[in-house]
C-alpha cells in the first residue's frame, strides 16, 4: 500500500492515523505542497490524482483520493479494528463527526484557498490568520456542542475506543494549537485530544514523525 | 421522518434526491436561511442542529446533521434501492466523487462563507461572483478528470444506475448554472446531470418543487 502524504497535510495525517490503528503498513510517497512550485500540481501526481490533493491511497488495483473516502474504504477492506461502530445509530454518528471537521471546517483553510484570499483578494497575513481561527472557532464550537450533548461521547468522540472521529479530530487541533487557538475552551475536544496524541497509532501519524517533516 | 431543509440548500437537495431515489415519504421542515436573522441561527433550530446548518434528518430516535452521513445512514437503514455500488472499489469510487464535490467545492461556496468575504474582507459582489465560479471550475475540471478517466462511469456517475455520486451532482451543477459557468465545458458532467434531472426523483427534490420554493 501507498499513501501520497504531505507531513503537514491535516487530511493526510488522517489517513495516517487509521492505517497505524489498523496496523497496515504502507509505503509513505512525500508530495511537497510547496516545493518546485508544489509537487502535487506536477503531471506525476496529477496522473495518481487529478484533484491535485493529497492524500491519495493506491492499494492493489485502486487508487483514492478524499480522506472520507479513504477511510471508509480501509474499514471495509480491513475491518479488524474497526474504526465505525456496529449498530447504525453509532456508525451515523460518527460520520457526522467526522464530517462536521473535513466539511465544515478544514476544507475553508485548505491550503488553495489560503492563496486565494492573498493573491486574488489582497489579504494580508492577518487577515489570513483571523480567517482560520475564524472557521476552527466556528467549527469547534459546533463540534463540542454535539460531543457535549450527546451520551454517546465516551473516551473517545464516540464509546470507548478510537473511531474515524477520532481520526479527523486530532489533526485539526493540531491545526487548531499552531494557530494559537485555546483548545482548553472546547473541553471535551480538548480531553479527547490529549487522550488520543499519547497513543502510539496517533504519535506515529503526528506530522513531526513522517519522513518529510521539516 | 423529518426533513430541516431550505429550497436552495444544495446539501439539502442531496438529501431529496435520495429519500426519493428510495422511495421514502417524508415531511419537510423548512428553515429559512435569509429570513428572520436565519432561522437556522435561531435556539429551536440549534436544539436540533447545533452547527446551524442544514439539512437535518430526524428519524426514529435520531436527529442527524451532515448530508453524506444522512445518505450514508438512509443506505443503511433503508437498503432497498441501493445508492451504494455492492463491490468495494465501486463503493469508495462513489463515496471520493460525492466528496469531490462535499469538501472540495461546497463548502468554500457556503453562504456563511460568502457573507464572511463580503463583511470581514469587504468583498464586493463582483468578486463574491468570481470567487463563487473560480471554485466551481477547479472543482469540475477535477470531477470531470476523474469521470472521463474511469471505466467505472457509465450513464451515471458510476455505472447505470443512480448512487450517492449523482445525488450529490445534480445539485452542484443547479449551483453552477445559477452562477452562469458553461457546464458543457465538463461533456460527461453535462451528461450525466442532463440524463438525471429528467428523472421523477430528481424532478421532485428540485429547489423550485419545494413547498418553501420563492
Amino acid at each position: 500500500m501507498k499513501l501520497y502524504t504531505y507531513f503537514r497535510s491535516s487530511a493526510a495525517y488522517r489517513v495516517r492515523i487509521a492505517l497505524n490503528l489498523k496496523g497496515l503498513a504502507y509505503e509513505a510517497v512525500p508530495v511537497h505542497l510547496l516545493r518546485d512550485g508544489g509537487q502535487h500540481l506536477a503531471q506525476e501526481y496529477l496522473a495518481v490524482n487529478p484533484s491535485a490533493l493529497v492524500p491519495a491511497l493506491q492499494d492493489d488495483a485502486i487508487v483514492l483520493s478524499q480522506s472520507m473516502a479513504i477511510l471508509e474504504y480501509l474499514e471495509e477492506a480491513y475491518p479488524a479494528t474497526p474504526l465505525l461502530p456496529q449498530d447504525l445509530v453509532g456508525r451515523a454518528r460518527v460520520r457526522e463527526l467526522a464530517q462536521i471537521i473535513g466539511c465544515d471546517i478544514h476544507p475553508v483553510n485548505n491550503l488553495r484557498v489560503l492563496k486565494y484570499l492573498v493573491k486574488h483578494l489582497g489579504q494580508d497575513e492577518q487577515a489570513k490568520t483571523d480567517w482560520y481561527r475564524h472557521w476552527i472557532i466556528e467549527g469547534f464550537r459546533s463540534l463540542e456542542a454535539h460531543l457535549a450533548r450527546n451520551p454517546g461521547t465516551g473516551t473517545f468522540c464516540h464509546g470507548d475506543s478510537p473511531t474515524i472521529a477520532d481520526c479527523f479530530l486530532v489533526p485539526q487541533v493540531f491545526n487548531a494549537k499552531r494557530f494559537d487557538i485555546d483548545v482548553t475552551a472546547y473541553p471535551t475536544i480538548a480531553r479527547i485530544n490529549d487522550l488520543c496524541v499519547d497513543l502510539p497509532a496517533f504519535k506515529a501519524a503526528h506530522p513531526s514523525q513522517q519522513p518529510d517533516a521539516e
